[in-house]
């Protein structure tokens, strides 16, 4: 933060006093995200109950303040006195309005009614999708859907509601936007996937048996995880039921991943994921804690920074060619596998009716089922009890084939439960937001040779100075458009998946 | 918890308002339990700062609320309603009015330079320990002495001001009742530790060599525990510097231990310490969490819980005579090892200049010392700059040698840093309550029958029922006297050392 000297003791006042609330703010939330992050890993069975008291009470905390007058007192004298402040604060104090104004656009009997409709959603669809009976969740999700109607009416939108929607995962972009994007990606993500398929099964690359000892797992994918640049002294890995990453606060960003003893690939690229958003959360500007300028973006570029390091960093020859011989100390069953066969491993693509199964040539096509469905579904085209088949007629169309029944279809995803419509989206908007960004790096001379190296230092000083240090004070196009030249496209995305799998 | 029918749903409001108070309070510093058993686990290095920062806050909270007109508003209400109320009821409104008062008692400032003090004085500590320079320390003892006085006389006491202070932590216990046991203890202590290090100097047991390893011991620590009655599905053991147990909730009371690859009794005997304590925390009375009806009651007792599973189970003959073969199966090194060699070496004395090193037959000489110092220095009989010289002349009384240095003397101990003057007697009330405990629950003949061949669950049924069940609604002496018929006393205590040591 720089202060500057124009308004002196007075401007310094007013700013220390929002950016403190924003700061304490932060800090409650961040409590939140330890005793959240325990509750992942380490909470034994029986305290359950009471961790979720304790999540209540402290997130009740974080929301009180958010909304208060004293917020909204500091706030607006902030403001009156902003005239001439460095474009810094500007957008710091413009980016902490519009999150008071969607806060307080809510009432408070809304936001208890939501949070109390998705407590018993999750129960239910976690028992609906086990018995595979939509009909169990359906009165819940209609409840939800209802719920995420009414906010979007108190937020307001230009076209359509799934734009006020949209706006809590990736701000100031629009629906039509995403629509856009995502029909340009469709047909031809379609024949690549169709060709990657096609490729994949003549090829049949099975890796060799296991065990792959997890001892050897976690020494491999930690030596890889600090190469690439995670700070340990700033985080670490965890076990987890699904891999995730959190910030606890600066310099306390922690990720988490799986093992399978026959596949030592998935807690490697679970961990390769989760370093990008790790790496993304450790370049934040660390003095800058709570504030916007010192805050992730967006879902659809903290998502690309995750795809960047799995996908178009981990799943590369060149990274390969330099990790492959480690991989064979750890693991000494790769000995007679060549690299190429792994490779092929690594880079398989089937159709599988599970998104969080799906590989990197069908992933999107997931995404773009979802996205149409709850878009139709805010615009009232199809009713609750139509998603089923509504589900299945799109999948048949996108996959070929339909699923076996409703848990492995519109059962599968926890987000509806959970209230998070609009979501889904900001998936594939990171896959885009990667490549576009991979592409701009390698511009550089020195991005582009260290990566044909496999030496990640210049694309991380890259990311770091185009995507991490901006944080929040830049909409996330405007990102895009400052780092690459152009606003979020399909090109380089199509461009990559084409030279991958065709 | 029993409601009484009479006074009906009024009764039932104003008890619900201000136990739900105490509930609350108590959810506040669980959350403030999980963020620091996190800190002493697994808190990467760089994320220090913000952890206190988050400590701080949550710590305020909980202050702020017990302190509040809230809480005495609704205590007031209640005391006044609860006329021919149950005991159970009446016991906690007296313990929170207790409380209250106490904490009432010390202005907000007060409590603000106390914990200014004690967190420079703690890096102060750290600083001339490293150097052994007690010059360094002195200034901030002196301040935290003088913080000590102070809130004696607030609070108010009998006789002296240690009285104060020891009710922080020995509720309704006298300075002049610890004294006058530790009077008794003290001479005989001398002989039987002096009669233990020359048997233990002449048989000299030394464990076969390492690794022990860590996993290996992680395994029979839990089988142990486990055994004795500690429920992993409301508990965990990790790794930290310092062993100790913590509860974060109802269902969640966690322990930690440290591994020495050359001795896995050191783990060991960590985790059976703790699993004393975690016993107790969870044979709590589970609804009754954050009532003084579901609470722990003093530090005397709870000591006295983990020196019962350490000292007279972990350290019996019976218990070894079960477990020596599978330890074996554990750690091939002890195949040649014999059992009365095993006993020996886990039996062993030796003088130690170090508390925290000191075994079982020489630990109460090195908190009689201490007893005696601190006492000295709330009376003003000694000056600050007259402790490292009083140290050293008790100490060579007692031990027969001099330390080397105030390292390994007057500065060895964290307790005073942080403002815990009063604290360590308790340490030797527990060995007391640990062995006179363990002789009345013998007095049951299953339970005694049980101890002959390493069955203890008829000892943890006796524990729950006599020590765990009435959390804190009696005051220490009184549960030792409904305990066991008599009040706290030596002999027990001294019985054991002598029929062990001599």
């Amino acid at each position: 933060m720089n202060f500057f000297a124009i308004g002196g003791i007075s401007r310094m006042t007013w700013r220390m006093r929002i950016f403190d609330l924003a700061r304490r703010h932060a800090t409650i939330r961040s409590i939140g995200s330890v005793i959240g992050w325990d509750q992942e890993t380490y909470l034994p069975p029986s305290g359950a109950g009471h961790r979720a008291a304790q999540l209540a009470w402290i997130s009740a905390r974080a929301h009180e303040l958010a909304v208060s007058g004293e917020w909204r007192d500091a706030l607006g004298e902030a403001e009156a006195a902003d005239v001439g402040a460095d474009p810094e604060t500007t957008a710091n104090l413009r980016e902490l309005r519009r999150g008071f104004d969607r806060a307080t656009r809510l009432p408070v009997e809304l936001v208890a009614r939501a949070s109390e409709a998705s407590s018993l959603a999750k129960h239910a669809w976690a028992k609906a999708r086990a018995d595979s009976d939509f009909a169990t969740f359906a009165p819940h999700l209609r409840k939800l859907l209802d719920i995420a109607r009414e906010k979007a009416e108190l937020w307001g939108y230009a076209d359509e509601p799934y734009d006020a929607l949209l706006e809590n995962y990736e701000r100031a972009t629009s629906t039509a936007e995403v629509a856009a994007l995502f029909d340009q990606l469709k047909p031809e993500l379609r024949r690549i996937a169709a060709g990657a398929v096609e490729r994949s099964a003549a090829r049949r690359a099975t890796l060799p048996p296991g065990p792959y000892s997890v001892a050897a797992q976690q020494r491999f994918n930690a030596r890889v995880a600090e190469s690439l640049g995670y700070d340990f002294t700033a985080g670490r890995i965890d076990t987890a039921t699904h891999p995730f990453c959190t910030s606890l606060g600066p310099g306390d960003v922690r990720m988490t991943t799986r093992y399978d003893e026959n596949d030592f690939t998935s807690s490697l690229f679970g961990v390769l994921h989760e370093t990008g958003h790790g790496l993304y959360e450790q370049g934040l500007p660390r003095d800058d804690f709570g504030l916007p300028s010192g805050s992730s973006v967006s879902l659809g570029i903290h998502e690309s920074q995750s795809r960047l390091w799995e996908n178009h960093v981990g799943r590369s020859r060149p990274f390969w060619e330099k990790w492959y011989p480690e991989a064979r100390e750890c693991f000494p069953q790769l000995a007679d596998f060549p690299l190429e066969e792994f490779l092929a491993h690594i880079r398989r693509a089937e159709f599988s009716p599970i998104r969080v199964e799906a590989d990197e040539a069908t992933y999107d096509l997931h995404i773009i089922l979802r996205f149409g469905i709850e878009r139709r579904m805010l615009r009232g085209e199809i009713t609750v009890e139509e998603i089923p088949s509504a589900w299945n007629d799109e999948f048949r169309d996108l996959f070929g084939f339909t699923p076996a029944d409703d848990r492995r279809g519109c059962l599968q995803d926890i987000h509806w439960s959970m209230g998070g419509l609009g979501y889904f989206a900001t998936y594939s908007l990171g896959n885009l937001n990667a490549a576009q960004l991979f592409e701009a790096a390698k511009r550089d001379t020195t991005v582009a040779a260290g990566c044909k190296r496999a030496d990640y230092a210049a694309l991380l000083r890259w990311m770091r100075e185009h995507v991490h240090a901006p944080g929040a004070t830049l909409d996330p196009a405007d990102l895009m458009r400052q780092a690459t030249g152009s606003p979020p496209a399909t090109d380089a995305y199509l461009a990559h998946l084409r030279s991958r799998y065709l």
